[in-house]
């Protein structure tokens, strides 16, 4: 018997396509289960949470990225290492608000939505949304409590995909329980 | 506004947490649904295959891979190009039957099944049985009619993860329905 030694486990690269396919089964399923557009978005979300809570560890221990001075840091390192290494794309990070809480993710390509048509009783499926739900739950493992939501999606004619994320507050660790 | 291109959608490579972690979040949601270990099994299963049927256009188109000469030239394929692709893993081929129509893929190390602990109520669950789905369901549109199975797996106290492939027939083209 002869096998190849592979034990480098943090090098693992694929392609997204297996990914994308996949991705696409859990959100049929979920169609099948809940029968309403509003109930999959938020099951999308809930999973992308618990998958984002997880997921910060491994990235913070692979990126060896420290805390992050401001919002605009945190936007850049989201886009330019974490978007490249879990779906491999770098969106531009764009349309600041003036008090620098608020920025948006365009997408150009969204690997989660390649080969994708929504039929048309899912005109208000938030097809990619498990997405939001990772970063709020990734960023929430860091003390940052933000809100993030799509506003722009390829699947339903827009140009591009955009995605807004808007700083909350800075979760304050140490604090009694109810004392916030 | 400034955006960066990002037009090289044949090249998106990606680490596979993400993808683990998505996994597992459908492997959950079809537990909830099923109840039934057998019959997660199947879904599993069954998605995999359609996945499959998709995922070996974009495979053939990529790989650029002409009919393979024989069942060693696939098993090669599959393991080399294909499982590379989309896992960023080489399993290593072996096991191979007498007759030359059975082989084994040994996969020391599994994507799908990193950080995953399998609960005690869920002992017959094939946690990674979408693989088998894809497998059989790539392969037959390229006319291969396979069994696959898992045979060992690390996630029920195996050291190695075993699929074992078997080649059933060849599907004849253009043959009139009920014919064969």
């Amino acid at each position: 018997m002869s096998r190849q030694s592979n034990r480098t486990t943090d090098n693992k690269k694929m392609s997204s396509e297996l990914f994308t396919l996949t991705y696409g089964a859990l959100v049929t399923q979920l169609c099948k289960d809940y029968e309403n557009d509003e109930e999959v978005n938020k099951q999308l979300d809930k999973m992308g949470y618990n998958i984002g809570v997880r997921l910060i560890e491994d990235f913070l221990a692979r990126s060896t990225i420290g805390r992050c001075q401001d919002f605009r840091e945190t936007a850049d390192i989201i886009a330019k290492v974490a978007f490249k290494m879990y779906l491999g794309i770098t969106p531009s990070v764009t349309n600041w608000s003036p008090a620098g809480d608020e920025f948006s993710l365009i997408l150009e390509n969204n690997p989660l939505a390649d080969f994708v048509e929504l039929p048309d009783n899912h005109n208000t499926l938030i097809y990619s949304n498990l997405l939001s739900g990772v970063l709020r739950g990734a960023l929430e493992m860091v003390q940052m409590a933000v809100d993030v939501k799509f506003v722009q999606d390829t699947l339903r004619g827009d140009n591009v995909t955009e995605i807004r994320m808007k700083f909350i507050k800075r979760i304050e660790e140490n604090l009694p329980a109810g004392e916030e």
